[in-house]
């Protein structure tokens, strides 16, 4: 298996790359990485790993870069020779097995429908996210796609039930549709549709409407929704949570006796940390895609790139493109 | 001044609302409070209170209640008897100054729009609800429309920074968009054209485009919607409080360490839940219509409800909707 990663995309490139990339490599010696950026960047990068330069790592040199300020629509014309555009072309000419960037997010979703195309019939790739409750839930379209119709947000239904199925091992995913109420007349016409369409279609087993409010008690597997109202509430649940953290420290750093809680409370303060933390869950697919293609977060560290790489091979091993191709 | 309540509306009627109407009405002698509903179920709630009917009360009767499974498109026409229907009559007859309700959003919206009907050259009214951070956030929409157009929004900015400075005493507020980015090509067409219209109006201090992480750090003091995306907002922080919370608690009650730090955190821990309650800022006004309607929470308590009638007296006594029309 060959895995290609933008070694220049996302906030701390090349070094959390660089590091996450060589904790996969040595765990992963039948995997090849094909590290795609600045080779002098990407070997200065690599002085700061405890270790020997992994044998089944490979340097794609490139010193075109896309930053977070290109436009998505002209970028992968203008930047043909970018570390996400080469990623994204080796994919296409089959020299990858699946591409992994945590570049610009729109250049990505623009040049994966270019390039690496979707899968027939498919209208629109969404990003699939996982929301990090207790029982996590997929939701897409987190991001890629703000305006949509009932018709793609069916197909995603069907798709991002098929994901979770096989990459979160659950039994008949429940599919939820993201809307302000749970009335079926709820939302906009699209929403009224879509409610609709999804109540009728026997492949799907549809729970309902579900109200934000609801999210954190997961009443689904699967979430549903635009790409601006998703990305919206992903946002706003890492918001939230970060200023929760934060106010709970203040609490617990107001005076001596609090401070004497802290100690008490530690571990069970990192749990509750890790109830907005999604690395575990590493990068997001784009799902839609004739292959596979990993967005992971701008702002990932090396445990973060080391599980979107586990996700990606684990999204390559379990065929799980090929399984959604055949379903549409 | 005369205040007209629906009775009936809520999760809590008619009990709570005859509670906090008892508060408002003993706490302002010189205030009438006209109290819609059924009169028996009314004075039986009145047992509950200690303390006499008070004098500055008067009970309009009537045993129609609007449902919350009501179709707010019809129900104006077929429950014209209803008391929300009544308040919002006794208000356009001018037999009242303000009109509150916890009942049906969709129902009240529909009717006030119909029978209070909208500021001159006003496309649309909205729910204008505080999002209760350290520094509150005047949202609107906070659900009454899913869709709407880069005027509407615009409006709505005007509006929504005229109530901030008058009623939350904010001078030249700051106004943020939501979007899903920063960046002034971010979102739907509606958003890029609603961006430009208010970086241009000069009437408008416009800090940008806001992402929903920002949110619990206010920067901005209105922040504009669509009442889909508004509605999802504003009951994700809800759910996600509550979660927390609930979480918190559990973490607190795990063992006997834990629970002797509860002790020492009790009052860190109300000021926690504090920040997500809502109660302090009463009822949400519909903004831009010709007169003050303000709805309720549907869950709200005695204590929510004086608030409630509190902002809604002061709003009159503001004349916040005269200087608002006279903006427009």
């Amino acid at each position: 298996m060959r895995i290609a990663i933008d070694a220049m995309g996302g906030d701390n490139a090349p070094l959390e790359i660089v590091k996450g990339t060589y904790l996969s490599a040595v765990e992963n010696p039948a995997v090849d990485i094909l590290l795609i950026g600045d080779k002098a960047k990407i070997l200065e990068a690599f002085k700061e790993v405890e270790g020997e330069f992994p044998n089944n790592v490979k340097i794609v040199h490139t010193n075109v870069e896309i930053s977070m300020e290109d436009d998505p629509m002209v970028v992968m014309k203008e930047k043909s020779d970018s570390s996400m555009a080469i990623g994204l072309s080796m994919l296409k000419e089959n020299e990858a097995d699946v591409f992994l960037s945590a570049g610009n997010t729109g250049a990505l979703h623009v040049g994966s429908t270019l390039m690496v195309r979707k899968i027939k019939g498919v209208r629109r790739s969404a990003i699939a996210t996982i929301l990090p409750f207790k029982t996590p839930i997929l939701m897409l379209d987190a991001g890629a796609n703000p305006e949509v119709t009932e018709d793609i947000l069916q197909q995603w239904a069907i798709i991002g039930a098929k994901y979770a199925e096989i990459m979160l091992s659950i039994n008949n995913p429940r599919v939820g549709l993201l809307n302000n109420g749970t009335e079926e007349k709820k939302g906009t016409p699209v929403h009224q549709a879509a409610y609709q369409l999804l109540v009728e279609n026997e492949n799907i087993n549809f729970v309902g409407n579900i109200e934000s409010k609801q999210i954190p008690h997961s009443p689904c597997d699967v979430l549903v929704t635009d790409g601006f109202t998703g990305n919206i509430v992903l946002k706003l649940i890492e918001g939230l949570g970060m200023y929760m953290f934060s106010s709970l420290k203040d609490m617990f750093t107001s005076n001596l006796l609090t401070k004497l809680s802290y100690t008490t409370m530690k571990g069970q303060l990192k749990e509750f940390k890790m109830m907005f933390d999604a690395s575990e869950y590493g990068g997001a697919p784009f799902l839609g895609l004739s292959k596979p293609v990993f967005k992971a977060h701008g702002s990932s560290k090396a445990y973060d790139f080391y599980n979107a790489i586990k996700q990606a091979k684990r999204c390559c091993e379990l065929d799980v493109i090929g399984t959604i191709s055949n379903l549409l």
